[in-house]
Parts: C-alpha cells; structure tokens; sequence
C-alpha cells in the first residue's frame, strides 16, 4: 500500500483545513494504515488539578484517525467520523505532551475503521484508548 | 428519587468548577435521572462549512451525563468518564442552538451510566446520539 | 412514516431466513422507527448461578435493531450490523423473560442507527442498553 | 508482571466453569497482559451463506478479554463485562477457524480495560476489532 501523503503534507492540510485547531496536532510518523500524532499540550487543554481534558483527548483520537485516513486516500476534507466509541483509563502526567498512534484496521470506499492509543510521552501505560469510523464521501 | 441539586445550582456548579467552559452549558431542566441542557452555538464551535465540531459535541454528551448524575448525587467534582461511545448521526442546523437530553439508566455507588440525545434546536430527529460511563470516586 | 411489515410479517422473516435462532426472539409490537421484541428465556441461555449470558443479551439487541430497520425498509436478509456498543447495567432478574424496546435514530439508504433497551419483564430499570449500527446493502 | 495461569490452567477454568461452551474457546498462548485464543468453526456458529455469526464473535472478544484477565489475577468466575463495544469489518472467511489477540491496557483492582482483534486463520486484515471492560469483584 502506497501513501498519499505524508507527514508534511498532513500538516499542511492541517493548517489549511482546521486553522483554528492545527497548532494543537502535530503529525510525526506516517506509515502504511498507521500515523503518530502529537498534542503539545497547552493551559488551554487542562482542567482544575492539572488534568488534560476528556474533549481535548477525544480530538486527539478524533484528528489522527482522520489524517491516518487521509494518508492512504489523498485529502478528502468532507470525510466525517460517524462513530468514536473512547475508554479513558488514566490520569495523563501532567506536563507533558500526549502521543497518539493510529492503526487503521479497515479502509474501503465508503468507510475507514480503526482504533487509537494515546499515551503520555515516556510512558508505557496508555491514557486512552478510542476506536472510530470515518464515512468517506463518494469520489 | 430525591434530586440533590437542581437546574441553577448545576449552573452555579459549573461556574465554579469548570469556569473555562461553563458559559458553554446552561441547563434547562432537572428531573430525576434526567437533565436537558443547551449548548448555545458560538463561532468558537464552528468547522468550516459552518458545521458544529465533533468535540463540541463530545463535551456536550459528556458534560450532560455529569450534570445529570451530579443532580443526583450532589457535587462530586473529581467523578470521571471512564467510557463514551457516540454516533454522529447528522449535520447539525446551521445557526441553532443544540439541546441535549441525557438519562441516567443505572445509578450505583461507583458507576453511573447513561445516554444523551442531542438535537438542533426545534428539529427532531437528532444530530448525535451518545452512551457514557461515570465513575464516582468512593465517598 | 409508513411501515412495511408487520409483528407477524417479521417474526415469518425470522423463522424463513433464521431458523436456527427464530425461537429466541418475538416481535410483540412494531411501530414507525421502533419494535419491542421478547426473548422466551430458556435453559440454553442460561450461565452458572442463572443469570442469561451476555451473548444472549447481545443477540437480542442486534436482532432488535435488525428487526427496527426491516419493518421500515421491508425484509434485506444481507443488511449486517458493522458497529455495536453494548453496557450491562444488572443481573437479569432469574425465571423472567427478556423484553428489549429498540429504536432507530437514523434511517438513511445504506446505514441505520439506533439504540435498544432491555429489560426483565416486569422492571423498570434496565438490564443493558446498546447502541448499533446496520450497513444496508444498496437496492 | 507475573502470570497467574498459563494456557493449560485457563482451558480447565473454561471447561470447569463454562461447560456449555467450553469447547469454542481454546486458549493457544499467553503473555502477561494478553491472550491468544482460537475458536473452531463449527455448523452451529454458522449464519446461512456460511458467514460467522454476530454473537459468535461477540462470545470470543468476551471471553478473550476474560481470560486474558483471568491470566494476570488467577481464577475470579465472578468477574462480568461491563461495557463492549465491538466493529465488525469484514465477512469471515468460510472453513476457516477465528483466531482473537486479546491485550489488555489497564489492569486495576475492580476493572480490566482492553481490545481484542479477532481474525480468520491466516489472514492478514481483521475481521473483528473489540474493546471491552470488565468489573472484578473486590476480593
């Protein structure tokens, strides 16, 4: 399987497509069905205690399923996730960015599937775990 | 069932506890095992397309089931969503308000579960469909 | 919205194209967007200490929802469900049946969302609650 | 981490414990945090057109997870699933047994949290992917 695109071009689309949420994703890793992304983490993302946010997690899985997506079939904007089905399993460290790595699982026409672990950088143990599907519109 | 809390201590709960983001909810109703909240739609919630953000809704599913068994229980700020499973189901109507309806279906000493609809405002068939997990920690 | 089969119309589907299975599950009511559906609980689909098995309870929504979307589009034996998120809320109440309320969300031409709630006859509080998706093959 | 039952333990469990079924689920390997376990295909998990039926898959993510659980605590019968949420990707292969890799993510005193991937012998994409919780009775 041949990529679309790479991490370079995923974060310029990024910056084109999502300005207002792109500086919170950076791609790191492109491969076949498979992308890591990193959230630096920022005030903005935390709640009382120092906690990275549930919505600010969710986006995390939410974004590197989709640009996983995008890597293997080329920019297809309108693409939109139809199910997220999320466990968040612990505390992620404070201070310290997360990591998500995307696996896709399935990629036909009209529908990706895959799942997401995120994890605090250095840390063994995930945060979260996220499974999704994206519909693809017709090409 | 006796509610704990009603609609404008929720409210006050919010403002107090989860300042960044309390202007973004606002309940409406508070029954036993059920509130309804509304997410007033402001640019801050918008894709291009005008189209409300996945996350968006996320929060408003997650914060709803909070809110929902906080009525219940009284204020228990460090529950945490262990688990949510959502289905985007349709475009959300450009320039309205979304409501949300959430029922709690099991109210245990450590877990609440439950689900959320939520809908644009004045249409019925609904935008997102939600399930959600709560832990409570031991009091 | 108009139905396209009936209660018996359905439970002669179940017992032509799903013979092995037909007894477990009786279609007891039908209405636009939803159906109610019995399963007669026997000893095969009991666990040790009597409780009903969770695949029984999981076959019970997947069939629910199966049943929901025929009666709107009539009978497409190949649709298949591609996403179920289930939560087991209680131990079914031993000797009784189970009576599962589904509901569809979403009707669209290839997908249908929706969600089913199940009881032991008799009580308000529900055992499981799911949530599915059916792929519906193009006609 | 140290195993509390290998592979020959927990196939006792399941025959001791889960008569009825014991025989669909054999445990191949363990690992600490994870499990392989087969399910041999036979006539009664057979949907007509010879595809694998639903709740055949749903039973071998549960009982995966399960057992996977069961291998890093020892012998808990008591031990029930809380949540599944479970995409079905591609029809089974026909005559050819379902392999799962169950891994669990988190391990803590009153909940295991982990996925499950489940395939066709011998092929590469999954047919199946799970995520799934368990509640532990305190001990």
């Amino acid at each position: 399987m041949e990529l679309k695109m790479d991490a370079a071009a995923l974060n310029t689309l990024m910056r084109q497509e999502f300005s207002q949420v792109a500086e919170d994703f950076v791609v790191e890793e492109v491969a076949p069905m498979a992308v890591t992304v990193r959230l630096p983490v920022a005030e903005r993302h935390l709640r009382p205690g120092g906690t990275i946010s549930g919505p600010t997690m969710f986006s995390l899985a939410d974004v590197s399923m989709y640009l996983a997506t995008m890597a293997m079939i080329g920019p297809v904007t309108l693409a939109v996730t139809t199910n997220c089905s999320i466990n968040f399993m612990r505390k992620p460290k404070a201070g310290v960015d997360l990591i998500a790595y995307a696996k896709l699982h399935k990629l036909g026409k009209l529908l990706s599937v895959g799942d997401v672990l995120i994890h605090s950088e250095g840390l063994d143990a995930p945060v979260a775990q996220a499974s999704l599907t994206y519909a693809i519109p017709p090409r």
